[in-house]
């Protein structure tokens, strides 16, 4: 096992990291920015290091100081956490370059997630369903249009590089096509390096139902169920939760199945997650696969009793996979609602400040996950996303309930919160019945309402 | 279903109540003594009333003003709690009496579990063992001496109205029991009002193991597995566990049907715990009947799923149990600390005061119930007990750990706490192999260190 361990992250997954840490006995070392001096995360680390100043590029996402951070501190491995570092190939070889282990997938595995075109050519080849979409780059407007005409309208342009809904543009003719083809380029190429586009089939109105897996160094392969994750806002995930009230028995076995040869066919090794799209005939394609632990792992944990995070540092450590998902005793309902420090009456606008007034929610089938405390002053340089509240109960009725409680419970004075949005989504009848889709969301809020902007630094971790 | 509910007691437990009305939706009446305003209940009750001053008998115990407080809210149904009126038969009469539903056990189930030797006759004649003891009241020494020479020695004399473990005197000899038989029937007068005291059985040694119980109004009677309570002091509960490291699926099933017998022995109705001793090869006594929701309940639903003060909601409003113990997906393993607001290096002595650094654990595996919060005068006139910290993971190693985890996160200052003795158990070696009995923490507090008043005005809750 590892003797020491940095976690190369801030916030609650900083935090997350730490907790897995302490439980296994490892100690942690927290880095943090100037900006987070007086973060949880730096409190409750054995120790900490400041890796630089408030501007993520030069500190969270500053390979060069938090290697030396790790060298100088003793740390024989690191957890990325998610976002910043946690996807970046060049990270994990200078992990391994300075005798590091990384704790998480290969650089090999990094690369092909981040690159789209490639992985839908693996799975194609494993035999994983697939969307429609061109074989590989498409150069001009004139090659997109032809291919369209191939698979049909609509259509999405896509940046191989990118992520996280970012560098996608939806076409529902040629003219779209047109306008919207050399938009998805210049995007690839200003947010991701890279401005090779591709074509694929636009399913309106998917579900998004993603797989988490688990993979050991002996090849192993294992799915722990499925995160429904089809509230989003932009993109941007909303509620998580598990199992997903779409799927039945055996579509799960299927599903989980093609997740597992997905990641057997790239060689997967450590935690992962596979996404699908689920169309309404129940047909599923592969969408991608998120080489790093996610931001709503917590609703698979309390339906199946494992830690991942202990997990994914087990593995890292060599260990094996003895059980199988069919071993887990699953049992129950979970439900992730994302706090974030926005106001959702002003457009999502960041909202950040001092933390005046703090009672975080708590009691039966409650779990919250936050880096907030009373006095804590939010910084404005990073994501908004200032907690996570997972509410579980036997039935997905009754997790709502849970969650609706500890919604009303939770006080985060005087900054905006999207709690008043979580609590009109827990009552929203179609949320009831479990009869919803990846367009959601647009009935409570307008697309043309959104906030447009994204000065964020951070990486996508969605 | 209930229209309203009136929370009848403080502290956490106030707060357990309020939030399972809340997730079903019922409106929610908080009571409050002059020294309470400032709770935790008080603020996220729907309503609240002050019922008296701070002195616990002019308040919490004033059968006269919590009904008049439930009649002026127009609530229709009463939660006692635990401890203060939760046991006392005169108050579920009232409650009857004033058109109003008490959610717990019928009067004459109360009355019951409060005169132990009838609850003990009862059991015999239906079968449940029980420790060999005098088969009535005993009125002198002689009379006890002569007992005890049929039985053997190390005796218990008990007083009949006792609970909690006052009005017991342990007798090794006849010598003893000249000297400590009058003490106990002047215990059994002074804090009972009854000095009735009987004869019985010394285990030396043995675990506290105790069953929760459900039953409903048509007959219907199951159990929910069983809680490891032997770390006590001075018969009050310091950790509690379920499942138990002692028991075998066998003895469970038979320790489950004799608890199931005894409840349906005294025709029981709502949620109970019968608790039994288990002596060294493994023979178990039927002990009493405790007739409430008990301090310990979370442990419980941590690995069943079941809300149990839902249950007793429903179930006091007419509704029937259609599962059994069998139907239940037990998962893993889940222990609860007490939190005390204690001086462990000063003889246990209460230390109250205001919360001025406070930080509750969270993360995976961690429930806690605390009625706590930064800012918080912590009165004086009530019992010590602050939170209840519960740790779940799918192994007892597992559980232990996130325990210890989340004991070393949870920041109380400046005043004193159980945390430290905690951490000290946890790190044990007999308690890590699941190896103890009710002896277990004199190894830690030796008795003659206890502090032996009790000037607390509560009553039990044990």
């Amino acid at each position: 096992m590892f003797k020491k361990i940095l976690a190369a992250n801030r916030g609650e997954i900083a935090l997350r990291v730490i907790r897995a840490c302490k439980e296994l006995e490892i100690p942690c070392v927290a880095v943090y920015s100037e900006a987070d001096a007086e973060s949880l995360h730096v409190r409750l680390a054995d120790e900490s290091v400041c890796i630089g100043p408030a501007i993520s590029a030069k500190s969270y996402l500053s390979i060069d100081n938090i290697i030396k951070a790790a060298k100088d501190a003793g740390a024989d491995a690191i957890h990325p956490g998610y976002g910043y570092l946690a996807e970046k190939k060049e990270f994990a070889i200078a992990c391994q370059e300075n005798g590091i282990t990384f704790i998480g997938p290969k650089p090999d595995n990094l690369a092909l997630a981040g690159d789209k075109i490639a992985a839908k050519t693996a799975m194609q080849k494993a035999g994983v369903p697939v969307t429609p979409s061109s074989p590989g780059g498409v150069d001009t407007v004139a090659e997109a249009k032809e291919f369209a005409k191939e698979i049909g309208y609509p259509i999405m342009v896509k940046a191989s590089g990118g992520g996280g809904g970012r560098g996608i543009k939806i076409c529902f003719n040629d003219e779209e096509v047109e306008e919207e083809f050399p938009m998805a380029k210049m995007e690839g190429r200003t947010a991701f390096g890279n401005d090779e586009v591709y074509v694929e089939k636009f399913l309106t109105k998917p579900r998004h139902i993603e797989f988490q897996i688990l993979a050991d160094k002996q090849g192993n392969v294992i799915h722990l169920g499925e995160r429904e994750c089809s509230i989003q806002r932009r993109y941007q995930k909303l509620v998580e939760e598990s199992p997903s009230p779409a799927l039945t028995p055996e579509l799960r076995a299927a599903m989980g199945q093609a997740a597992i040869n997905a990641a057997k066919a790239v060689d997967y090794e450590n935690a992962g997650t596979v996404e699908f799209l689920l169309d309404g005939d129940m047909n599923f394609y592969f969408m991608e696969i998120n080489s790093r632990i996610q931001v709503e792992h917590p609703v698979t944990e309390l339906v199946t009793g494992v830690d991942l995070v202990k997990e994914q540092i087990r593995l890292a450590a060599g260990g094996t996979l003895d059980y199988t998902f069919d071993d887990l005793n699953l049992r129950g309902w979970a439900i992730e609602c994302r706090i974030n420090a926005e106001d959702p009456e002003k457009h999502f606008m960041p909202s950040p400040g001092t933390i005046e007034d703090y009672n975080p929610p708590a009691g039966f089938g409650v779990r919250l996950d936050s880096h907030l405390y009373q006095g804590y002053e939010l910084p404005p340089f990073y994501d908004s996303l200032i907690g996570k509240l997972v509410a579980f109960d036997l039935t997905r009725e009754g997790a709502i309930q849970v969650m609706k409680r500890a919604l009303k419970e939770f006080i985060i004075g005087p900054i905006k919160t999207t709690i008043p949005l979580h609590l009109i989504i827990m009552d929203d009848d179609e949320f009831k019945a479990g009869n919803f889709d990846t367009s959601f969301i647009t009935k409570y809020v307008p697309e043309e309402d959104d906030d447009d902007d994204d000065d964020d630094d951070d990486d996508d971790d969605d």
